[in-house]
């Protein structure tokens, strides 16, 4: 469970061991690349490791604004799934054949936990086709998709004998309703990005592979030239954990409206609009001390062995 | 309330005294027939009774893959609504003079939880016009709704005095959202499948009546031989009760992923994809004997009678 | 907190002493219009104070089916946003300087709270364009929305320094589901009324401002004409209020079926039906006495000052 203080570390991304992922920072923006393309990019226990390591880094990364995550757009798929060379037991840890089935932690909903929570602006930029967990946990939390015209989309779990995995239940149900959700969940067909059961889920269609991190990349870096990284936080908290009623949430934006109307950034905001000029922002997340943030019930996923 | 604890049962659907449908199972597909064309399909109490009795049985028979509703692409009306030939009071019991409105439960409501609670993929193959109950308690309830582009369909109950009912104002919004769930609950106005406000609500939409059916079934058909039983079983709890949080989904999709992934089907669904063929699925919901499924609280909807 | 016991009240809108806006009542619609053309219909504390009593007031008035917010179409804008002259401090109250961060109740939102609450059928006429409070407490609490196909429509939140206020992060992702409420609410840019990320928000787009609230006012006529006032209130309060379960929903639909199948109302829904004629209904809000409504949990939100 992340604590939410973050802190000014300002680590150097090219120097973290990743094998399986390239991350890039160029401004405000970091580039998050999946290096697997001999493999598909087949989603394994390494490149799960790389990927909770890269989002909680630049999570609490003050000079990070926006992350994307793509894939070489030569590479045959964006993610064709989780790796099965080994079964679905290897997704399965040692600790559950000690300690039974209530111990397991599905690897692809650790990462989707790990992207929702991250505070900043985050867009995937789908260039390839996408299968399981390239469909859910590689795509569902982020707050933006960018994909390729052609690109087969599936979620193929009712036909491997197993279930839509990585929070996906939760998360697309929300994003698209649960006519589309039970229209991609339940059939396990392919759909390609034109199709009325998925268009709604991309942000922007590309009509090349090549075409999709590019325009991700220009819409990253706007966003984060001119928005408050700060207000994005906040946002993303509203929407995420917008109360259980209209006045549950009338009392939360009301204090997310009044601390950062009170902010340096709500100062901003204004004299920026009436100089008609672009903002600067230079409010930051580390700075946030407020103890009312985050506002929602944490609920911690962790397992906890019993045997030693 | 179901006890989802399935039974072996293979029943002879032809042989259950049905009067207003007629139930036929072809392979793992069971197709229901609305059988009142001359009375427009109208809703009645003994229709209810036969629906509900039907979606019971299918639900515990394991033969039984998917299930479609239809009507007889002649018939004037997929289903044109409640019969109000009685008033409104034909739909009350005689319970209620004796124990007050409290104990009302309306028998379109009674019948969408049942099609909810059926674990077999439901299909509506709505090949004419529906309305009311036709459109709420008939459609809404299904997993997919194919309709024939020319139906008109009307949520009439603001024009009747009355409320949306068959749970169509739970369901509507969460398959649709709040703004198109307006235009249609709150107008009372039909609606062609062309319309923005109700297309993402259908599947398929299909140019003739004639065509719907058919569409359906070969839809059926390659869902019921290619998707595990007990994977759609799991999937469509996991859409219904995905838990009050991503956090939460996560702790039930993980287990539903360490039973699935472990469980025959989880191997087939491996084999099958390594070999590049089609899976064949065994596993069967009444050998699903795992107490962590259902997972959710249950409500007991029935009334208890005070006085005997 | 509105008391839900609707009064006989009659009031005259032509004489409460509005200076930001025009209320008439024709028939049983009531048109409210923005008055502040010269400052762009900016929102400031005194259209603030206006418009959460006429909706109040209409709220209450048995007289009143269908309420319409529009501007007129010669003005700059629908509502260009909050008045920022005095900057965000515009918006906080003298009771926060001496109570603290925790005593602010947004007024987007109190407004916002007031017009969802308004058991009548709300409409907002937006023949011009709109930003900021504009898009959330003048549009989103409405049951429906008529665009001019050219305003530009913008949540500019995040390139403010502040957070998407009046209830929009409730309300908007269950409107359109989260995907598109990211795309709006986390990038601030402009969308016009056809754009797949906004378009399901509207009801019907206009080719011409002009155009716009004839449009909204045929359709508010034909609705106050041939709905039941009582139908309609219980309708919306099913929506927003369906229960956490399609069960619970089923006693809540049950319930209302019962007193509104009871009523004179649903008797006229069934007579006008039979006799093929359009309905007459004559039921009033303030002779519903049921003490079951409203049946669901009123949370006060109202601050309760500490020192006097």
């Amino acid at each position: 469970m992340p604590d939410y203080s973050a802190s000014m570390a300002s680590p150097d991304y090219s120097n973290q061991g990743y094998k399986e992922i390239i991350a890039v920072l160029e401004g405000a923006v970091l580039t998050i690349t999946i290096n697997r393309a001999k493999y598909r990019n087949t989603f394994t226990g390494s490149i799960h490791r790389e990927l909770v390591h890269v989002f909680d880094l630049c999570d609490k990364d003050d000079r990070v604004r926006a992350v994307i995550l793509t894939a070489e757009p030569t590479a045959p798929a964006y993610c064709s799934g989780a790796d099965l060379s080994g079964g679905w037991g290897t997704l399965f840890s040692d600790i559950e054949k000690l300690e039974g089935d209530h111990s397991h932690r599905d690897s692809g909903g650790v990462l989707s936990l790990t992207i929702y929570r991250c505070r900043k602006i985050t867009i995937a930029a789908v260039n390839g086709h996408a299968a399981g967990v390239g469909m859910t946990g590689l795509q569902l939390p982020f707050d933006f998709r960018f994909v390729w015209s052609g690109a087969k989309l599936t979620f193929p779990f009712v036909r491997r004998g197993i279930v839509p995995e990585a929070t996906s239940s939760y998360l697309l149900p929300r994003l698209l309703g649960t006519s589309r959700a039970n229209a991609l969940l339940l059939t396990g067909a392919s759909f390609t990005p034109d199709s009325p059961h998925i268009k709604d889920l991309y942000y922007q269609t590309l009509p090349t592979r090549q075409a999709v991190y590019p325009a991700a990349k220009a819409f990253a870096e706007e966003l984060a030239a001119n928005t408050s990284q700060i207000s994005v936080a906040y946002t993303k908290g509203l929407i995420q954990h917008p109360g259980d009623s209209a006045e549950e949430n009338h009392l939360l934006d009301s204090m997310a409206m009044k601390l950062t109307g009170s902010s340096a950034d709500g100062a901003e905001g204004i004299v920026s609009f009436k100089d008609r000029r672009l903002p600067k922002f230079t409010g930051k997340l580390s700075q946030e001390t407020t103890p009312w943030y985050p506002w929602w019930r944490r609920l911690d996923v962790l397992h906890r062995r019993a045997k030693l």
